[in-house]
């Protein structure tokens, strides 16, 4: 009765998984071989040094967390943060919102900023917030904010915390590869992102990064990390550069394959480039949809070019326009997530679903549906 | 300077990952399409439907957790135990310890029976360890460890943490599909495993099972899982059957398509025929390792047929041998793990890797290097 499964292909314009490439498939399938062959190990190195380079930075902790960007947020909070210790978290959306969850259930303290969605964080109240409280340990907060297509300013949020001598734990899930993002020079201590957004690669890795500082604030912790799986002081000793390999758990081959793959075509086309061409692919999404008379949820200068999240217009109806799409042209937009369900669309222009075409059929396909 | 990887093929008699058929990289490599598209939905209740066939039950919570088998593990610990609850877990190699481990992590208090490395768990012990110690929580332990390929009585084991109310947590990483496994019908509450071992899928994914008390469990805790991304409660609303699924994370899309792929496999062989598969080759094995004169490491009665510890013979090197293995045969066979680090080789016969051929290569193969 069951069958092998053979998906319609869509057109992936949601806020990820964006399109995986035949390149990257064909990587994907390649051969398993076993997590602790020289090939293996080889080719772990080789992702390291690409990761190094799609994030801008020289940490020599920088790997591929073997489960989604959810794992990779928790990884950084768990090993980062202990119970008591106070956390700025800034929440402007939904996954704001799950940074908080996360140091919660550390048992630390976090006192909430909170802004708008479709606001960017607000520097004032951040920095307010340090000045009005002591011993911070960390400022968390997201770059790229997935569930309303806002970007905070990363750098200056950094610039603060530093000032008042916290980490930085930040969410650049959806900026990695898609827009600057630059790890060294902002200050940022400990990064994740998620492989199936601008990197289009399949779902199911955590790209992660922590500095020099993060690695000294793991070293000294006073308690155990308390997920053993995502426990990073014994993950290093399976991505470490030296000779010996510790196995720690059973890598996700195929997939670091297909992120290999993925990280290549990165660099190829260049970091900067890759950043530019997101936002000439979004200026053109940008003048079609004015022209579609469809308002934008987030101010001009605070979109993220490879995340649009346009107000649905009165009288359509969300789910059975989103469904018509799919069922019409097999192209998936987003939903709105969480406050903004059925009242925002998300539109993604990620890694390799951002090109001329596919702007050119939404724009077709939207302008077909609001009718 | 980098460039597309492309491994050299191996035959993978290691202790998982095992060769992955070109049937199911196949299904692996097919577009991506998103996590909440009608078609994916689809496919997650196929393979809810498989899984429950894999593991002989009818638990309607039955899911591919999204994250190895040792986050599978992590799961059923921090799901079903509260900090001061009481385990008693079962010590008998790696991944006992682990389990050890992940609970003391919970912050609950483990009661450890430790058994020889390549010794079942005894049941003697633990129905003493439930007669001195009041008001246990659970019981824990490996059905199949995959660091020495002993065979545990899971169905004893159960029975008396039935008869004592305790609820049972089980390791079958490396029996799913290789070996007897009974959820329903042994009265596990709590199971995990691994894509990579006798299901031959590719690594990355860890097949769960809750029964209703563990569902209950979960339900009625006094204070939240600690951990945000393994929350069975938060999951549930994912892979739960009625029409409305909540997102949680974004799963591994591809990597499913290829759980369902290796499981319709399973399920045209027959789970019956699969286990008697594996017992038939495990003796075509014994036969001919008896006659290089090498030794099991574990009693007859208690062997795994899909993974065999063989007593490294004397006067042969350890690493010099597998590296011979791998560079002349492309074969590899597994180390011995923690205490048994250099005294073992693990021989996986395990889901698309038992097969005649495989063995005879290995034979011919042993042969050689222990000249």
């Amino acid at each position: 009765m069951l069958d092998t499964f053979n998906p319609i292909s869509r057109v992936l314009m949601g806020p990820g998984p964006s399109n995986v490439s035949p390149r990257v498939l064909g990587a994907l399938a390649k051969p398993t071989i076993g997590h602790l062959d020289p090939q293996f190990i080889q080719l772990m190195d080789e992702i390291k040094s690409l990761l190094q380079y799609a994030f801008a930075t020289e940490n020599e902790f920088t790997i591929a967390l073997s489960a989604p960007g959810s794992a990779g947020m928790e990884a950084c909070i768990v090993n980062l943060i202990e119970p008591e210790d106070k956390v700025i978290v800034c929440v402007n959306g939904v996954f704001g919102g799950r940074l908080k969850e996360n140091i919660e259930r550390v048992g630390a303290q976090a006192i909430v900023i909170e802004d708008n969605w479709g606001d960017p964080v607000s520097l004032e109240k951040v920095a307010s917030a340090f000045s009005s409280n002591s011993n911070i340990k960390a400022l968390a907060f997201v770059h790229a904010e997935t569930s309303t297509g806002v970007c905070s300013d990363a750098k200056a949020l950094c610039e603060i915390a530093k000032n008042n001598g916290a980490i930085t734990i930040v969410d650049a899930v959806t900026s990695l590869g898609g827009s600057e993002l630059k790890i060294d020079e902002w200050g940022i201590d400990a990064v994740y992102s998620g492989s199936q957004k601008c990197m289009s690669c399949v779902p199911g890795l955590s790209p992660v990064s922590f500095s020099q500082t993060a690695v000294e604030t793991l070293k000294t912790r006073k308690s155990k990390v308390q997920s053993w799986f995502l426990d990073q002081s014994l993950v290093m000793d399976y991505w470490s550069g030296d000779g010996k390999r510790s196995y720690h758990h059973t890598a996700p081959i195929n997939s670091l394959y297909a992120l290999h793959e993925a990280l290549l075509i990165l660099k190829e086309e260049g970091l900067e480039n890759a950043w530019a061409r997101h936002m000439r692919l979004h200026q053109r999404l940008k003048s079609g949809i004015e022209e579609l008379g469809i308002d934008f949820l987030v101010d001009e200068p605070y979109r993220l070019p490879q995340l649009n999240s346009l107000v649905i217009p009165k009288g359509v109806d969300d789910v059975q326009a989103r469904k018509y799409l799919l069922d019409t042209y097999n192209l998936e937009v987003g939903a709105g997530l969480g406050k903004l369900a059925g009242k925002t669309w998300r539109i993604g222009l990620m890694g390799a679903t951002a090109n001329e075409q596919n702007i050119a059929l939404l724009l077709s396909a939207l302008k077909d549906v609001i009718r």
